[in-house]
């Protein structure tokens, strides 16, 4: 904050209203440091194979393992640290237990995030501003 | 893929059909390359709380330095980053730059992303299996 303006001095906002907004809307420290978290988590190539994989439903670590080309320990524990993450959570069926996706916002999220790649690889405009 | 299983053998599915659902749904490298690039530039506090602002609506470095609590140079380094990884785009209002995010994809996956956080702070159910 050591910098000066000219003409408006440097705690003098642009546009005041849009600023006030944003500050009103602006997350608190504890969800900032849970989205980090997600996002670090979410970050590497086989365990966004693994989630994309449990968007269609509940897998086991055997057929995780078949999908994703990797071996049942390698996906052992990459679910170890997705479940300490609230990225997956077991699911017993019957002998077996499968893994799914945490909860519904997971997939969402994984939507949104290929939307975005599909749009930038394209490159598809946006909504236009009016 | 070197483990073995008495009863079924290395290369047999528990699951046929969800696997065989779960192939056919699998993203190509492409996507995983971009999926996860863009976790990656996302898992930052100071480029959560940016794009968190810009999803009110687009704003300037100067506006977005007051909001963030950081200088405007600490500013414009993230928001070269963020544009090199196709997340914001100027946008000329007037004499100024401000930023925007880059498609609203980007913001429906914030807001993913802080219900998700929200979801395992507060230790919600997710919907029930059947």
């Amino acid at each position: 904050m050591a910098t000066t303006d000219k003409q408006r001095g440097p705690a003098t906002p642009i546009d005041a209203t849009a600023l006030e907004a944003a500050r009103a809307a602006a997350p608190n420290e504890r969800i900032v440091a849970g989205v980090v978290d997600g996002f670090r988590a979410l970050a590497d190539p086989t365990r966004v194979r693994i989630l994309y994989a449990l968007g269609r439903g509940p897998l086991c670590v055997r057929d995780l393992a078949l999908l994703v080309g990797v071996s049942e320990s390698a996906i052992s524990h990459q679910l170890r640290f997705l479940r300490e993450h609230s990225l997956v959570k077991p699911h017993r069926r019957g002998n077996a237990i499968a893994y799914a996706l945490d909860d519904h916002h997971i997939g969402a999220l994984f939507r949104e995030a290929e939307y975005h790649a599909d749009h930038v690889r394209l490159g598809l405009a946006d909504h236009p501003y009016p």
